[in-house]
């Protein structure tokens, strides 16, 4: 793409050390960023210094919410490579979300060509220790000022960089989950199908009792019955019961997440039973007692992979695997991080390499 | 407050002329401004010129939607005195706003005395013409950059104050409404009842759909029975049936809107049977058939009263009083403006002057 503009810093910054990274709060030296006008469509695209932006305060995004994101990564390889995971699954959703929130159509050829620029000129950013990761974030903004409840005439788009640390410190630990009873994330006819702002705004009491109440993470059951499963704060959700993998179906109030779809295709090509479907709590609380409930776990772009060592539905406690990571789950989480750090054969076309 | 430093423009604007006036386009030449910190609390309270803001695009707001509003309204009354409605009653939502996001609580006092100060320095900005008036848009939003999903340790509070011209350019224009059966705004357990921009998000959709249909609003019903009504746009919605003035009672999903409880105020002190309760769209579709079906409108801030005069559910519709602002829908905004403009003494206390 001849047409973006570069303006680079004036002194490159450097990678703090594996120890110093943290999730989401260092950014590297460069964004791209382009402009939407109604009339003139998507327009400037240019890299430029990561600085912060000037922007009205009435700028619709504050007031009506209308934004949209994605979060992908980026590894370095064990013989030095840079390749990004699944890229076009994730700009493809980036699209169906601008729809849902009525932002502009973007040309994914033209994201992922920004993307893989900006990767170029950012190499020297992507840490390389098992784990770690130069996590992407790509966004729109509706960025017009005005004070009615409208579609914007005007947006910003951004890809901005992180380079991210390992998930777990220590390791897998199983997290413990609360089964939401009060709050409800997202409804059929909602927004719980895009990643935007919106679903997240709706999660944050929830997270914060459960966090208050000493679990790590946050199981949604459905608006309507309040029974069924939907998804976890930031991940889908899985169970193994009696040797078949279940997670609720993409019934358009749950994210399809990419990890999930991961998940999904690598279990299929291993020969296991996957299915998706709608699956109520009881029905797992029930799977537990016949003792058929072999592991549970989330998988989402952060973590790739969360065990469930234990779910509180309404007061009711279970253990699952012993509060272990199941064998399952980290044969997942080795052969997904295997492949992003280049130790295992790329065999499914996952991992696209940054020239 | 002795506190608040103040930075004045160079050279103050002019209101424009009521010709000119829109809705939300136009701001007065200062705005007030205050920060959070987590540990410091609310500090730096400070009047500065209406200005672009520099914010990191990781900022939260921008990704997890951690943010909240208000709309309030100053008049210029007939002796040239400028008054604000409710400023109390606004004040107070916005705390309670506040909390369902997990915003730090705000001193009320304080920010009271912030938008009067404000106000006063601002006097030149508010419009006189009936049905003109200074709209107040106080809001926060979460600024710390932080790519991960959590309560924000920072936020800034801005309050930002716009002329804004009649509503009704051409009077009372009873108004189309499309009874929405595809997409939802809010269920018990979401944010409905907050002024977040999570749930205007969520109306974007329907909003553009319901345009194109020709319609000039969207009335939503609950999301799990998809019957019972909610609230139009961004309204609530009053019936007057067989006499009885009815309006969905405040049920955890809806606005509590402060021209709501105004018209009900009002209502009853006029002595009219008025009932706040579940009411379903067929219980209002057999009142019309009943002949039972006198008025249907809106209350709002920025419309005040808005006569509804058709409805349109699944393709059956109804037109209200021959599409005709009714009786009551008139008294009552001619009371409310007439309060707001100082043509009616405001025996309710309604009004506070700005000194």
């Amino acid at each position: 793409m001849s047409d973006i503009t570069v303006t680079k810093v004036k002194q490159v910054g450097v990678l703090p050390t594996d120890k110093e990274l943290g999730f989401g709060t260092i950014f590297t030296d460069h964004m791209f960023v382009m402009d939407y006008t109604t009339g003139k469509g998507w327009h400037s695209p240019r890299i430029v210094p990561y600085a912060e932006c000037a922007n009205y305060p009435a700028m619709i995004v504050f007031h009506y919410g209308q934004a949209i994101f994605e979060g992908m990564k980026a590894f370095r390889t064990e013989d030095n490579r840079i390749c990004v995971f699944r890229p076009y699954e994730y700009l493809n959703r980036f699209n169906r979300s601008a729809e849902k929130l009525c932002i502009p159509k973007m040309d994914v050829e033209q994201i992922h060509d920004a993307l893989f620029q900006l990767l170029a000129l950012e190499k020297n950013w992507v840490p390389g220790q098992l784990g770690t990761s130069l996590y992407i974030r790509p966004f729109v903004v509706a960025d017009e000022p005005h004070l009615g409840v409208k579609v914007a005439d005007s947006f910003k788009l951004y890809i901005i960089l992180s380079p991210v640390g390992a998930y777990y410190k220590t390791g897998f630990n199983p997290v413990s989950i609360k089964v939401e009873d009060k709050y409800v994330r997202a409804i059929k006819g909602g927004l719980g199908e895009a990643k935007t702002p919106a679903n997240y705004a709706m999660s944050l009491a929830a997270q914060q009792d459960a966090y208050a109440e000493g679990f790590g993470q946050v199981l949604w059951l459905d608006a309507v019955h309040r029974k069924y499963i939907e998804e976890v704060g930031t991940m889908n959700i899985l169970f193994k019961i009696n040797g078949e993998i279940i997670t609720p179906e993409l019934n358009g109030s749950i994210l399809g997440g990419i990890t999930r779809k991961t998940v999904l295709e690598l279990s299929r090509s291993w020969g296991l039973k996957t299915t998706e479907r709608q699956i109520s709590i009881d029905e797992v609380y029930d799977a537990y007692a016949k003792g058929q409930l072999d592991e549970v776990f989330g998988s989402g772009t952060a973590a790739v992979i969360s065990p469930v060592g234990e779910l509180s539905w309404k007061g009711q406690r279970i253990v699952i695997n012993h509060n272990q990571t199941g064998p399952y789950a980290q044969k997942l989480f080795d052969y997904i991080t295997g492949v992003q750090s280049g130790k295992i054969a790329d065999q499914f076309g996952w991992m696209e390499e940054v020239r």
